[in-house]
């Protein structure tokens, strides 16, 4: 593991959760990152789930506050948590927004300049962090999962369409479902990809709600939890009714269950991650 | 609730999580505390637990990354966390370490100049906010349990002790067990109380070692969890075999677990909170 630094590592549900540190070709900076490797570790690679946090976390939010390693424990999962974007990149402007660049990254590889040499989150967390954990962690590269939260709902969602057939098991937790549509998704594609009018392509190629009317790009049956006392749903980021109508138009399944009362926060994350673990466990072929 | 200010309320396992602020008589400063009120709150009473959290640490620390609210939910518990120590006192040297003064109040009234008149958790925790409980958050006082980490666990060990008869369950994270013997406990005593050659009774008297000799004190049987990889228990700031060796020498009840492996921190606490709550739910008579 010469390459991969161990920040910490602590018992956890009988299993280890631990924080690294890695060069990432991709990013050409050090990222973070957590790993959960629950009791069952041994000989065997076991299925692993990619959990994407949200806008202004980082690779210790979605580990410390979610509550899902007792769940992964339980159904014996790899968790992997990565950061939401490069850190201290000096790019003028990367670190002034919360809700753009640094703690933002929403998992694309940015075309445009200044961003794209450093901002390559989909290379780094689909095919970098992924290899890692295979490769250091016990993961089996035959049964991934992949969820999140908020942009890393959005995350979840357009990196499984985007790679058909690599991801075993879908969810998320109120992701911002169609960032073509919302003023969140609309400021970081015009940074990362350039003015909709230059790059409509690459906006809707990134548009889980776009991406799903393409039938070649199906995926397994989804999972989504949105909770209707959420400030973010209701200022119009998230979009959920945009994902149902295109998984509708085009046959995907979907159980997109409406949770009266949650907000957007980590208390309604925590109260439904037993639920998507368990829909994960069930699809990698990991229920008890 | 005309003297209670909330800050924040989440839904959160069917229950709702929500920050408050008063401002303390005890303390003569607002004061920051949680309650979690789970599914079952309505016009009955339901009992709760007081939850003590350790060195550093804020109002919201316990109730972020414990874990403890499903168990709370799944048991019909009222948890409550308040803060470590008054905050923004103004006294000189208050704020400029991290083991004593703010952030490390050590749940006592001091008695010493020129601490005395802010730092009075005993009183505030004890009396006060309990009371707010039981008047604004549907908490029942003939039922009230109380726990704590590290220095939260010297809390409601000395606070169960000191007021016999008022806790109906006591349990601990790795409690600072003994500490007029250990360094963090010597620090704090000398400031709060004055030398121990001036102070010693003082000093007795919130030691839960010390306490525990006197068969007037005892407790419900208690619950004790310590983690064998825990940094702080070889450095001989814990003492749990201090506590042991009190609880055999007076016959008071005491289940001490030691696990393997695990340290100090919330990765531990999460693993056995699950435990610690239903010793609380048994004893509180809202057992499932």
């Amino acid at each position: 593991m010469s390459d991969i630094r161990t920040l910490s590592e602590s018992a956890c549900f009988g299993g280890v959760q631990s924080f690294h540190e890695t060069d990432s070709a991709a990013i050409g900076l050090p990222m973070k990152f957590g790993v959960y490797r629950p009791p069952q570790s041994g000989n065997e690679p076991l299925p692993m789930v990619l959990c994407l946090a949200g806008l202004t976390c980082t690779h210790e939010t979605f580990a410390i506050k979610a509550g899902a390693q007792q769940h992964a424990a339980r159904h014996g999962l790899v968790l992997v948590t990565p950061d939401t974007s490069p850190r201290d990149t000096g790019i003028n402007g990367a670190a002034s927004d919360w809700d753009f660049g640094e703690g933002a990254g929403f998992y694309l590889d940015a075309t445009a300049e200044p961003w794209r040499a450093r901002f390559r989150m989909e290379t780094h967390v689909a095919d970098e962090l992924r290899a890692i954990v295979v490769e250091h962690f016990g993961g089996d590269d035959s049964r991934v999962g992949i969820l999140g939260h908020s942009m890393g709902g959005h995350g979840a969602l357009t990196l499984a369409l985007r790679r058909p057939g690599r991801y075993r098991s879908v969810s998320a937790v109120a992701p911002i479902a169609a960032p073509t549509r919302c003023p969140w998704g609309q400021k970081a594609f015009g940074h990362y990809f350039g003015p909709e009018s230059e790059a409509h392509a690459a906006w809707r190629a990134h548009d889980a709600s776009e991406l799903i009317r393409d039938s070649a790009r199906r995926l397994p049956p989804l999972l989504v939890d949105q909770g209707l006392g959420d400030a973010f749903l209701a200022d119009g980021q998230l979009l959920p009714d945009a994902l149902e109508a295109a998984c509708a138009a085009s046959g995907q399944p979907l159980t997109l269950r409406r949770h009266p009362r949650y907000d957007h926060g980590y208390w309604f994350i925590q109260s439904v991650i037993g639920d998507q673990l368990a829909h994960h466990a069930r699809l990698l072929d990991r229920a008890l």
